[in-house]
């Protein structure tokens, strides 16, 4: 069964409000994939031409989904994006290829599209068999519209303690543009591993070409950019897609194309939101950490630091237990096998300079940190003062809540 | 305060007897770097002139004693070891080396030895000033031998819960060898991270260029091959090393040298029983568990695999939980990026078949596969039936006691 936990204590005060997007439909399902308390299959139904870009998981055992949507890519047109929770399907045989196609027909046909041009993702448990039957029959059942887009992010949790979502409105070349992103966070259904799935749409034609490098381009710097405990999943997909229903015209025609600079801004929020939403929800997380990485020799070493210390368990063991073991930093800077000047080196615990010269600061007060560290959210700096390059990475503490989590019976 | 631990679960049921070896002393020392209750200084003094093979971390935040030691290394000759538990003496500047040397001119003088014919190892907490001085009053104050070479594997301990020693004797040219090694494992004072340090000594002559290659070819095959949280330390280091006192009429003049065959046997035992006992001594561990990858394309996809489980946080919390979670193992092997064929790939819990043919062996047990991993040692077999390579390693579960160690604050 799967376990119901409270809200995560890092969760947003208050639900986000967010936008629905015109040219889109949002159909929700309940296909008792846990029970029937609650939605479990989201669809979106593009009502014009759509453009769609995705990046995929680097995992070489990855779902089917991706190996479809990867096909489905190549029209560079989306119809549907069909979403489901409660399993994964993968490591699912031949069987959950098969199932694709068939829910692909039955969709297709109840919508009249074209079933090349439909995509899924699917997030749950590993290796058991693709619920097929049960969403084909809810999918049958119902065919009314629901214009609460937060129903959506509800229907892709798992054992995500909050919906993530979030909306934004920009201009470009005058006209009013909105963008709405959902994701998911570290889940486990009976229980399973971490699978982060992202949804944003927008409602302004953007050719495809462009639509891709952008999703690359803010992919980057926000969801490749968050660790919860290291694992990658063989499911994780960002989807960026367009209604193309407000046209400008002279169209997009270029990355660099200086009518869309504010429209990449409100892009680079909602990505980095929702990023943020999943750290918050982290399997048993207590505390948001952001770590900082300044003046490394180039952004590859900022980077390898960075994620060397957010996924280190007893870096983040410490953080949980409100201790100031910086050592613990130094051991992670130094599996990196990265060359540190070592009296260079600063280490900061918010304004706190803990180490310098070499060795540690003495003249720090010992319970101020610990006060620093007592708060909800922590940030971490490395001035490594051997280069102008820089990397921030977002990350949450190791607590006894995640072993709770993860250590659940299957069944 | 440094807290006490029970023993673990994984502790051999009677701790094993050890030999001393002949042409090396040892003498043990309460330096009050914990409290008066234990030893934590050890000195080994060789009386005759000492071969020594080292390995190093690759961490480049190494301590200092590393330093010194890699340039001691170039003598190709030892004449004492000082080891010290309580300060790893990393990234204490300047001073931290400065100890080393005041030290090593202290225990020349008493001795009768060459300062720079002198190894260094040290393990507990990063970034604390070296506690030279209580050091140097620990070791003026007392010269006496100490015959019970176990009392070296406890004053090396840090938080270990049991002391970890082997002796092993063998036959070379009609002679009688001794080995004698002890370790330490995951340790933490007040608290601190995980540091690996181990020394084995044997009184057969052997050249130091083989006594290095020896040691080269053990270290990858044991203590290369376990895992417990994926952190490596700033000052982990093997060292191999020999009174050289059984002497040979002819000297063993390569690796491959036939009179050693048995000798490498009985070193290999030592060394992979020394890196067991580190496992069984993980922090927080309630399981050991041994992964086992067969027919690899080559071994170092075999390592790679073997070692992404072995890390997984995901993977360990489920084994911890007894939950038969293997989707987890699939997650691990994805993210290797390895090409693998997922319909040949065989994954067995012990003689359980749980996964084939690209999904779930359904035929299986459930129960069965609960009750195998309720017991203390299990064993997870990943076939990859695409070549002829394989690679096993050891590690344990990942235990909310793992997290009471880790997360406990600092003074």
């Amino acid at each position: 069964m799967r376990q119901k936990y409270r809200i995560s204590p890092l969760a947003p005060k208050k639900e986000n409000k967010v936008s629905s997007i015109q040219g889109i439909e949002l159909y929700t399902y309940c296909a008792n994939l846990y029970d029937k308390s609650r939605n479990d299959v989201a669809i979106f139904i593009f009502k014009e031409k759509g453009s769609i870009a995705e990046v995929f998981t680097q995992s070489s055992m990855r779902s089917c989904t991706l190996d479809w949507n990867e096909k489905a890519l190549k029209k560079k047109e989306v119809q549907a994006i069909i979403i489901n929770s409660g399993n994964a399907n993968t490591f699912t045989g031949k069987k959950g290829y098969q199932s694709l196609i068939k829910i692909s027909e039955l969709v297709s046909n109840m919508f009249n599209l074209s079933k090349s041009k439909i995509f899924f993702a699917s997030t749950g448990v590993i290796g058991e068999e693709f619920p097929e039957q049960k969403i084909i029959n809810a999918i049958r059942k119902n065919k009314v519209k629901n214009n609460n887009w937060m129903d959506a992010a509800k229907a892709i949790m798992t054992t995500d303690t909050f919906p993530k979502a979030i909306s934004s409105k920009t201009k470009v070349d005058n006209k009013v543009v909105t963008i709405t992103g959902i994701t998911k966070g570290s889940g486990m259904i009976e229980p399973n591993m971490a699978t982060m799935l992202g949804f944003i749409f927008i409602d302004l034609e953007i050719p495809q070409k462009i639509l891709q490098a952008l999703l690359k381009q803010l992919n980057a710097k926000s969801f490749n950019r968050i660790s919860v405990d290291g694992d990658e999943s063989t499911n994780d997909t960002v989807i960026l897609a367009s209604s193309n229903k407000i046209k400008l015209k002279n169209k997009i025609n270029s990355i660099n194309d200086k009518r869309i600079n504010s429209l990449k801004i409100s892009l680079y929020k909602v990505f980095s939101s929702l990023s943020e939403q999943i750290v918050r929800d982290g399997e048993g997380a207590t505390k948001l950490i952001k770590i900082k990485v300044k003046k490394a020799k180039n952004s590859l070493q900022a980077e390898k630091i960075a994620r060397s210390i957010a996924n280190s368990n007893l870096f983040k063991t410490a953080i949980y237990g409100e201790d100031a073991n910086w050592g613990r930093i130094i051991m992670a800077i130094g599996k990196t096998y990265e060359k540190i000047n070592q009296s260079k080196l600063k280490i900061y615990f918010g304004n706190y300079l803990v180490a310098m010269n070499g060795k540690a600061n003495t003249k720090i007060n010992n319970s101020d940190i610990k006060k620093y560290l007592s708060q909800k959210e922590v940030e971490i700096q490395i001035d490594l003062a051997i280069g102008n390059s820089h990397a921030d990475t977002l990350t949450c503490d190791l607590s006894h809540k995640y072993i709770d989590i993860n250590a659940s019976y299957k069944s």
